[in-house]
């Protein structure tokens, strides 16, 4: 006989193919679709969402789940995946059918649009359909509200970050806002009485980026078996199981902006790639949200490969690869370009200074556009005074303001305050890899990251989701997350 | 009120997303996976297919179908529509779910494994498996056959030819076989007595065999708007609706078996671009079957392509891609290449005039298989013993012997036929395109293919399944196939 613990686990093996199915339409829809099909693909994603969302929203998953509550004889990964199956539960049935197939498709309208309104810095290309999802958006938290007895922005917050709680968010993010923009200024200006770092002037061929990113990939344990790296307007990693995919973008004159790209995106390619094999598809064998996921992305992009080791080892890879040499290739050179710190309008080109701020607005602007406070027709007025109000300068127009994200087009309200949380994690986890193997930094300049990502696959990998992300990060570092410690990092890095 | 012949039609878009999607899954298992995502990716296509079964041979689709029969307000394509609906149905309902899972996952495994042996040159590798292939594809031929009343090889041809009757082929092919191999000898004969074409000597870099290639394609028709060129071990045509996907392999010392590729495959592309789009999804607005669907690419590929009027056309953009010239990029040397015959081993490199002889082995050793006659064990025996009695030459190993091909491996039984069928086919509509637009020739060389699209368009690709394989072809040239035409077509390409 068939438990009911063994049927969610058939279900959810189920869930998980459409979740792999429809990573790989979004991986092709941003990397190889023509776009003549993107009426038929965002149909075929439609189809897949509804019907994923008919299988966990089932009176049979119900009655399941109910009866597995019950069960004596599980172990703790079992029960944890049940805790988890219910919360899925619970929130998938809020929705109506309809409402999940409507908002698929109009993620994928969306998506389409603002690729075209941010070529034409329009606005009012996607504002109409961009209200529809927002409106589409708030229906769905509302009824997550409802049942999760919060605010509509947690609600949705916990979509990407279990369990995280707003005024946790809001307490760490005024910190920041009172030590970043102060410390921002003192920063420039100490960069500025300084010669500049020497220019390193393209171009730098496409193919030959392509290649510095692959051999990069591979020293930081890319498994090319299980995944593959493409080209993307917008940098992500995604795909599906045993199948991560990345993807970056190139600019000829600038191989860095791409190269950090690549790492970023390793960083998390390395976390889908070391979840728990005995957990394929169940809920508790995945990434414990974004927070944490940023956190490997960041810690393998800012942590370890913005390091002057990490750089010392990447220089004469580098000058290899391009066939250049000179003093502006210089490891020192080269540390001093990726630590420099000056305001600018995008945040993902932002360095790591200026970065927590870029995210800070997003997150108080998406807060008042899901409470109306704020209306579409007034955001990128209100985009604009926020920039000038954090960074002190204002875009010169949309594409370089309110149109350079494509979060809010594909739905993810609540997306946002993962960035710097992750970063702030990263950090933290950093340290106590770090105190596990003292000579980390000698390993990384020798191009060795086992130590690093043996660590990261024993206290964050393979735990999936058998805890939440504070419990994950105060079992790994002894705390959840510690403004201090992400203060005295900035400080070590870019105070002296 | 919704109809039932509405309901039909909302039914099939859902069943048309489902084959999209399970196209797409092939493309990228066939062209961008990482083989360490094979497992998982078999499980995708497998629940795909599930529900694709579950959707099709439902007791409410069945229902409708019987209410829609009994309509009187539908208009012609609608009829139609009904009556292949009636028949998918039919076929479909005679299958036990699990087959169809347990086929479309052996599928997968067969796939990879005869990656593996076709490239270690061991048929034993693939033996167990593609054993357990054929037995479930008998085990489906059978209950179709029940339905149809039919042997199993001919309810399988159905698939992929329907309507097709295996009398009809044996009756055609005896007439080829006692046609072709005295004509191959003597082909061969003449061209032995004459001096060889001079030697067109590599390499041919890759990149530069794209380029050729996809300008060719823009000459012929294709639209990159709703579909894309890719790499793969076996070219095909796939993709999904408004997503027309093609792939070729290229051979660096030999630019043209690269090319006649991609020309092919266009062939098949341009069908599928023109099916019409008003009854997307629906199966009457689907391509007629493989007979027609080789038709257009082997019209493209071996009448249109093959011509001197297009290599004279085409002689020029491949020595300016390839900065080459000399008397051996004449058009003259370079028709002399493309119309040499040569009894070879691998069916997809075959001559014109010795190919049909490969299907017809393949057709008779096929029957052999369904009804028992021939053992798997004894196949390669079997393979070679049909290789010396057509083509007077004995493979060296089962890699260019009976592990050549994928088509057995991933269950298409029955196919082969198609191909021959298919090329008379396409001499046939070429002769009637000709009549249609007596220069038509003058155009070729000009690279003006219009006047033959256009042609193609109303009268095969613009028709969508609105007739049998049979009727199409009496409707756009006033007989079924007919040997004596193509026999015809053979002489005065090949006896002069």
């Amino acid at each position: 006989m068939t438990s009911a613990y063994q049927q969610l686990e058939k279900t959810f093996n189920q869930i998980g193919l459409f979740s792999d199915i429809n990573g790989m339409l979004f991986w092709d829809t941003a990397s190889m679709m023509p776009a003549g099909a993107s009426n038929n693909r965002a149909e075929q994603s439609a189809l897949i969402s509804r019907l994923q969302h008919e299988m966990l929203a089932n009176p049979k998953t119900a009655d399941a789940i109910s009866t597995a509550e019950q069960a004596t004889d599980l172990d703790a990964w079992q029960q944890r995946n049940v805790q988890l199956i219910r919360h899925q539960y619970n929130k998938a049935s809020a929705l109506d059918p309809s409402l999940v197939e409507n908002l698929s498709r109009i993620k994928s309208k969306c998506e389409l649009l603002w690729r075209n309104a941010r070529a034409e810095s329009d606005f009012s290309l996607i504002k109409p359909a961009l209200g529809e999802c927002l409106e589409l958006t708030i229906e769905m938290g509302k009824a997550y509200a409802n049942q999760m007895n919060c605010s509509v922005h947690e609600a949705l917050i916990d979509d990407f970050d279990p369990g995280r709680k707003t005024d946790e968010i809001d307490n760490i993010f005024s910190q920041l806002e009172a030590f970043l923009p102060g410390f921002v200024k003192q920063v420039t200006e100490q960069q500025a009485s300084r010669p500049a770092p020497l220019t390193i002037e393209g171009p730098f061929p496409v193919e030959k980026q392509k290649e510095l990113g692959r051999r990069l990939m591979q020293t930081l344990g890319f498994d090319f078996e299980r995944g593959r790296i493409d080209t993307s307007t917008h940098p992500f990693c995604g795909g599906s199981t045993n199948d991560v995919r990345i993807t970056a973008r190139y600019d000829e004159n600038d191989f860095s902006s791409g190269l950090m790209a690549v790492l970023h995106e390793t960083g998390h390619a390395l976390y889908e790639q070391g979840k728990p094999e005995a957990w394929l598809h169940q809920p508790v064998g995945q990434a414990i949200g974004m927070t944490i996921h940023e956190s490997q992305s960041l810690l393998t992009e800012m942590q370890a490969c913005r390091s002057l080791e990490f750089i010392t080892h990447m220089a004469p890879i580098a000058q290899e690869v391009f066939g250049r040499t000179g003093p502006e290739w210089s490891a020192e050179n080269l540390y001093r370009h990726s630590t420099t710190v000056k305001p600018s309008f995008i945040r993902v080109d932002a360095d790591e200074l200026t970065y927590p701020l870029h995210v800070i607005m997003r997150y108080k602007l998406e807060k008042q556009l899901l409470t109306g406070d704020l209306l579409l027709d007034d955001l990128p007025e209100a985009w604009n005074s926020a920039m000038q109000n954090y960074l002190g300068i204002i875009p010169a127009n949309d594409a370089e303001g309110c149109l350079q994200d494509i979060h809010w087009p594909v739905g993810l309200f609540g997306y946002f305050p993962a960035y710097t949380l992750g970063a702030m994690t990263a950090a933290q986890l950093f340290q106590s890899a770090k105190q596990a193997t003292p000579d980390l930094g000698t390993h990384i300049q020798a191009g060795n990251f086992k130590p690093l990502l043996n660590w990261l696959r024993d206290n964050v990998h393979s735990q999936g989701s058998r805890y939440t992300p504070n419990e994950l990060l105060t079992k790994a570092t002894g705390s959840t997350i510690d403004v201090e410690l992400y203060k005295r990092h900035l400080q070590e890095r870019y105070a002296d």
